[in-house]
């Protein structure tokens, strides 16, 4: 499970794990350097999609930009409450 | 940009990369053992919001949904056209 394991940022899961976690990440590799400025109003309609889904606190609501070269990476990552799928 | 790279599964990028990709990764993990079936539809709306800012082929859609223990991992690659930004 290590590319899964990488995602979350975990060494391993134990059962001490208390709280639900959601993590995005939205790639875009673009061909030429044009710059795709448009993640960030993205990243707010996921999270508006995804609070359909599951009860979401903006506080716990932590975004990542990251911009290299011809690369860019969104990365959201939200921590639930328990039991918080409607 | 080891990170980057591992996410796009590209050994190193080369300028005869034509086409535009984007990626989407959604990683739940829970704290017990209930199962989370709204991802699919969650899929199909997170797709919906990104064919707003970008102009998507659906037959350049490939969904890869992954099942283990507390952890489920939606991903989606979307390969797109050249210029393809509204």
């Amino acid at each position: 499970m290590s590319f899964l394991s990488f995602l979350l940022g975990e060494k391993k899961q134990t059962a001490s794990v208390a709280k639900e976690r959601l993590q995005i990440i939205l790639a875009h590799e673009r061909a030429g350097r044009t710059g795709a400025d448009y993640l960030p109003a993205l990243q707010r309609e996921l999270v508006a999609v995804i609070s359909k889904y599951v009860s979401i606190n903006p506080n716990d609501i932590k975004v990542h930009l990251e911009r290299q070269d011809n690369l860019e990476v969104l990365e959201v990552k939200i921590e639930l409450p328990e039991a918080s799928r409607y």
